[in-house]
């Protein structure tokens, strides 16, 4: 792919079988939003949506609502169509808290079914928040496992005897490394360990299989490629076969086989709903299921083909509009280990975003040098990538980005 | 009080300085609710203010709202709001996840803090989530600890040098009993043992002084008393005096000191800060602002003299009117020892409960046989509760309850 021009793009644009989602989204005018991977825009249907819960159910109906609304089956119901998503057949995925919170469940409940192993397997670049559970998570046990590090190349050499479970966030929120689920997972079987994916980066991004890969446990995130607005609740999955017998650390009322008995003894529900703890969210819970909704009408399959072919041109024009500057991809040029995102290191990441923002391109800084560009095929058009890429080359070429005001970091997600 | 007749409810309106506040809701036409301890009707202005942070602050402003639109400051914003209203000085409150996982988060911190000790010492009719979770974190900890359940009237003699953490609601959730706050945490201390208060029945209720009695961790709810929205976030408090030294078992990338710097390794946040645990939820949390302003709005003092004098009065309407009834009192007829509720005891508790409902007056049941009224100074008119009284005594007197359908019970919160 060499001498890529605009016209491309354009024919491109013109023959893409997911155009017609863009206008379901509220995007603002001029913006090329390619920061879908750490807050998807607002879907139009979510705004009637959130209004008719506020008003209708929640105004009119007040308590009735949680039956006649089905607020009391929301985390099973919506859990069931993220489930369609991720290749997880019904009864096994719940919406519940956050992704934090459903890691340390998960985690606990996978040290607690792996009694005689002692380690929790995973990156030294996993997402800080999955290491900082299992950390709070080993703390709590009084110290007798230990969280074991390593080089997401070398995962297999290190799955062994002592590794009760094997935790990765199947797409790396920096580089977009996408890892092997099912092999790596039969290698951590193979070994007696259990595995815990974080689909963070992959629940609606990308074709996932839980079931097929017998994954036993697993988390995502709701307010990133699924749409869910900020903060949305996350999800969670047990694999149908270990759901007579994985606990729940934290055993809230709503996960009791029997909560309106309000009994003084916590006696868990049977199966997923165990894993419900508090009171549903149920204004960002309604968000949500807005953005799922839309992902289950829109095809996976023809999400990923157009994201691989948006992220491979992309990396292509960037390469030719850009190569005499110091961008180097932290991504793999492999479109198999890919997953919907492209970074570059550069040292000066941070104000090249800065300036990339001022000039409506809109991606995110990771440190410590990393650009990285989230795209979503709904709604992200063939033309915004080479646009997004002949601005970057602007702002290289001009150094628009050496201003003092972008050398002081600020707090972004 | 006898011979009360409407007329007087209706002189007691005309003189309510908190009239005005009723306007502020979206009530629906005709019902009288009485259940806004289980659900807090929809404040007007979250309408807008939902539209808002959906359309303008997410559609628009999109990742930039974390910090334009102060989104990532809401915890402890918010949290400094409630603290207005239930005696806590800045810096001490944050709004996060739910109140089931903030009772996990304070109990396991004072555990920790208190490691000679090892019983958690509460009452038998505490709300069960509160139980629950307690016996999910003492199965975490190995199984070292204890939970002893008492009457709540003998609390006092069973706080002893074994008590690590006293836990109760403060006001209780089924008979409307009101603790001695001051005297159980002076006590509770004389013993060693910390202190964390459930408030959920009683912010926005009734005056709470959490720093003037010294208490040392607290939890509550957004949707009850606080006119949150359904399943609105919770919050908690830690004294200042514990700042230094409490831990956070769930240990989640917002509670960590530097979130940004993506560091593998947990290093927790200084203050109050380090409750924190996943990404706020910005829907929901906005909400519940809306109807936290309106009560920081309103004079505390005034929203408990005159919840003092409905359930006084309800009680005397109640117990004029249907004095031919085996209903029998649950809450304490002293008003220094009650909440912000009336709860009766009758054998046909469900079924008058679903009769009542039937006839626009929504209170709620309590198993096994509770009848239980919430009172809300801000809406609830003196009228409201004559009425109410007046439908109960029909509903009794022609036996309006004993339908087939309301023997079986369905779920309600």
């Amino acid at each position: 792919m060499k001498n890529l021009t605009r016209e491309h793009f354009l024919a491109l644009d013109q023959t893409d079988p997911l155009v017609a989602y863009r206008e379901q989204f509220q995007l603002p005018a001029g913006m090329i939003y390619l920061d879908g991977n750490s807050l998807g825009p607002l879907p139009k249907a979510t705004i009637g949506r959130l209004a008719n819960v506020a008003q209708q159910e929640w105004g009119e109906w007040l308590i009735t609502s949680w039956n006649k609304a089905g607020w009391m089956d929301m985390p099973t119901r919506l859990g069931d169509k993220i489930g369609q998503l991720i290749g997880a057949a019904a009864g096994q995925v719940i919406v519940a808290d956050s992704t934090s919170i459903n890691v340390y469940k998960t985690l606990a409940a996978a040290l607690a079914m792996n009694p005689d192993k002692h380690v929790i397997l995973s990156t030294h670049d996993n997402f800080p928040t999955d290491l900082y559970m299992a950390q709070g998570l080993i703390d709590q046990l009084g110290g007798k496992h230990s969280l074991k590090l390593v080089d997401g190349e070398a995962i297999a050499e290190h799955l062994n005897d002592d590794v009760a479970v094997l935790t990765l966030t199947h797409v790396n929120y920096k580089t977009g490394r996408k890892y092997d689920m099912a092999g790596l997972t039969a290698k951590a079987h193979d070994c007696g360990a259990l595995t815990m994916w974080d689909l963070a980066h992959s629940a609606g991004a990308l074709t996932v299989q839980l079931d097929a890969c017998m994954v036993d446990f697993a988390v995502g995130c709701g307010y990133k490629y699924l749409n869910g607005g900020p903060g949305a609740p996350a999800f969670l999955y047990v694999a149908n076969r270990h759901q007579a017998n994985f606990s729940q650390p934290l055993s809230g009322w709503l996960g009791h086989a029997n909560p309106f008995a309000f009994d003084w003894k916590y006696e868990p529900a049977e199966g997923i709903a165990r894993y419900m703890c508090g009171t549903p969210p149920v204004l960002s819970m309604s968000a949500l299921e807005c953005g799922v909704d839309m992902m289950i009408a829109a095809d996976i399959d023809a999400i990923r083909e157009k994201s691989l072919h948006l992220t491979d041109l992309f990396i292509a024009a960037v390469e030719q509009l850009c190569e005499d500057h110091p961008l180097r991809l932290a991504t793999p040029r492999d479109r198999n280990i890919r997953g919907s995102q492209v970074s570059f290191h550069h040292p000066e990441g941070y104000a090249i975003m800065q300036a990339l923002i001022a000039n409506q391109v809109v991606g995110d800084f990771r440190a410590p040098d990393i650009i990285r560009f989230g795209f979503t095929p709904l709604y992200t058009r063939y033309t915004d990538i080479w646009d997004a890429a002949v601005i970057l080359k602007h702002i290289l070429d001009t150094k628009a980005w050496d201003r003092p005001e972008w050398k002081q970091r600020k707090k972004v997600t």
